[in-house]
């Protein structure tokens, strides 16, 4: 770390003397699951970057924009519309804690058995171990999952918090309800940041957005190559990761400088992977920023991740926010539309997902699926049975692991994989 | 039981083995929690008899008004509306599963890491092993929480199944949002039902269902004189189980019968327990038959639950709906409002649950309140802390149970409760 940032965190109030233990750790984590790759894309070297200075460079940014007057919005699902906090001039940082570090101080304000992101989400706000939850001016919550929900409402006392009510069903009423409650979110932007959203500001906006998707999207589409694997999947899920907090502008630039550098490998058949390597795509519940776990275990095992179907994945940038709307309203109806075609396991019935991992095995070439489930995630553990079935039947081999951020099952989850590698064949 | 049931039950379609071992254990069970009650009213004669044949005497009327045409709707929520399906001249049952003997099916199906009652409900369901769970045309689900919602998507496997969307928060839009909710459920009761709703049969039913409150409100009533205690919690749980799956007509007379016994009671001094003994408030998770077991640990260890803010308790009955409205659309809004108004933990915020504890802590002149959990459930343990805190600085003892339906903790549940009554004092 070049600069000390000492001075910024303690500006932030944070807690140094715990966060200093945080910081001791995490280049080993990220050297020993990323710098031991082999022939990396080059154009890995800028998320390297933001990661070895984490706490640093993105927060400074942030700061650096407030005290021009911009506003910071933290949130923690995929299905808060972006668009309209950029439309306000606001920026937005995905919060999701993915580290067992701030799990123990999530556990002093709520039950033990609930998912470790947001037990570690928690613990990272009111430890005061993180920049980014020190910095946001307000944070977005969501009726999505019970715990998220619930946990909101201790978050509240410590940090200015807005929710945006999600219905749970997506019949046409729930679509036009989610566009309703983007119109209230509107509002709120407006009053947070002070700025006016007009038509043409929420359509550059989509705009921005889009094109991220879009370049994200580039980059995945260079991994559904059956015979070259460009990138791994530890490698392409810091991308995504560092996408939820980076500028989405710049953020659409590196994935484009990568993806061309990808697309370069696909011609010269440079592939990160020794041929006939199996391909794995990953579903289940997010992977939030430092959670390289299983990741790591699968790529160590003898096999390459090619697509990750979930929030940290497919869901962030599959389908795009219609552009040919004028009028607010349109665009609030467009962007529910878009939103809610995200296949989460909040929502009931949610059997497009399972056509959806469907469609991602014979688009991404894929060997086996392996269902991971965050412990005490009840919506994704509940409907896992129902997905792996139909895999199964389609001939498609799974495995189901449900795992926390602790690295105590990582020597089981390791024999577990290379069986399941082993057995593709 | 004097009828042999097994000719209905094997019409059923019953697993008439496995459901045999429930007869065997279930008129012990009832006998050593009921009968072992000195002085018991005799308004309690008719709940003695409904239980000593609770899979017959009423699965039996059932049977009959369905031989007649009428439809069976099955339900797990107190948001759910009754008087909707009264309305189309439909049945209404509770199918909450209260009891252990259903939750090794139930884990066949779902995480073990689940709250139990909704392990036991679909564990009745699948193993046909409860006639309620056979007899009904169709279920009625909501998005509450995530492992209810979850669970009905396997259940929809089944039976015919119907899900409303709840909102989670209760702003007036929310509120607006299940009226709209209420009209689609109307329009799906005459579809199964056959029979138009109109207004005059909506008004007459809400007269219906608000009778029924107001006649289990005027039993709870009498449990609030400080002086006599008329009746037992374990007595009272047992007419609020029933009052679920009974006919609410039969429901409100026997409540009228069994309230007009009790304040004569109160006249006369005639209390089931000795002058002194400690009022207990029991608020969190839904007892659902025949769940007695903290009501029996607690009024077995010296004092007397006197109120039940539940969804088997208080929640059930609080808040009448507007009589007034003379179009569907006004009574649609009448019912969202009144059923809005229960404080469920899958809302949020939930803030007006602890100023209603506050206010029955008061009313029924409560010693101290014991929170109950049920394992695994995220919603009502994560605001647990919030709704303590204000109790204990308003000076009421709290005492926080987590339990499921077995009786491996029973032992240590005593010897707590015990404790903590004495420490009253
Ligand atoms: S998994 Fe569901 S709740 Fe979680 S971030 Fe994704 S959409 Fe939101
Ligand atoms: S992984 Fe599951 S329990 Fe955890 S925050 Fe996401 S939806 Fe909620
Ligand atoms: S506790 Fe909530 S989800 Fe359960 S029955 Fe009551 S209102 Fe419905
Ligand atoms: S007790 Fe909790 S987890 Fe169980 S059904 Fe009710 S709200 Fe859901």
């Amino acid at each position: 770390m070049a600069v000390d940032r000492h001075i910024l965190w303690d500006s932030l109030g944070m807690d140094l003397e715990t966060h200093d233990q945080l910081c001791a750790v995490l280049p080993q984590a990220f050297g020993d699951v990323f710098l031991s790759q082999e022939n990396r894309p080059e154009g890995m070297a800028f998320w390297d970057m933001v990661v070895a200075d984490v706490h640093g460079i993105r927060p400074q940014e942030l700061v650096d924009e407030q005290a021009k007057g911009r506003k910071v919005f933290g949130t923690f699902c995929t299905y808060v519309p972006d668009e309209v906090v950029i439309a306000g001039d606001g920026i937005v940082t995905g919060l999701c804690g993915g580290s067992q570090f701030w799990v123990p101080e999530g556990e002093k304000y709520l039950p033990a058995d609930m998912c470790p992101l947001i037990k570690a989400s928690l613990g990272a706000r009111l430890g005061r171990t993180c920049p980014f939850f020190r910095i946001v001016d307000q944070i977005v919550g969501e009726t999505t999952c019970d715990g998220k929900k619930k946990m909101y409402e201790i978050m509240a006392e410590d940090v200015p918090m807005y929710i945006m009510n999600l219905p749970h069903m997506k019949r046409p009423q729930d679509i036009a309800a989610f566009a309703d409650e983007i119109a209230l979110f509107k509002a709120n932007v407006e009053e947070v940041t002070g700025n006016e959203i007009t038509a043409e500001k929420l359509a550059e906006s989509i705009k921005i957005i889009n094109e991220r998707r879009k370049a994200l999207a580039r980059v995945f589409e260079t991994r559904k190559n059956k015979d070259v694997i460009p990138i791994s999947g530890t490698d392409a899920l810091l991308m995504m990761q560092i996408a939820f907090f980076d500028d989405p502008v710049r953020c659409a630039q590196m994935a484009n400088n990568l993806a061309a550098e990808l697309e370069q490998r696909l011609v010269d058949g440079v592939s990160v992977f020794p041929k006939g390597t199996k391909r794995i795509l990953l579903t289940g519940t997010p992977l939030a920023i430092p959670n390289w776990k299983l990741h790591h275990i699968i790529e160590t095992a003898g096999a390459a991740i090619v697509c990750e179907e979930n929030c940290t994945g497919t869901k962030f940038f599959t389908n795009l926010v219609d552009e040919s709307q004028t009028t607010l309203e349109g665009m609030y109806q467009a962007l529910a539309e878009r939103y809610m075609k995200i296949n989460c396991a909040c929502f009931t019935p949610n059997k497009a997902r399972i056509d959806e991992v469907l469609q991602l095995v014979k688009d991404y070439n894929v060997d086996g699926v392996i269902n991971t489930n965050l412990k005490f995630c009840t919506t994704f553990k509940t409907e896992a049975p129902a997905l792996e079935k139909v895999l199964e039947e389609a001939g498609i081999p799974v495995l189901d692991i449900e795992t926390d951020y602790t690295d105590n099952d990582a020597g089981q989850l390791r024999t577990r994989v290379e069986a399941f590698v082993e057995m593709l064949g």
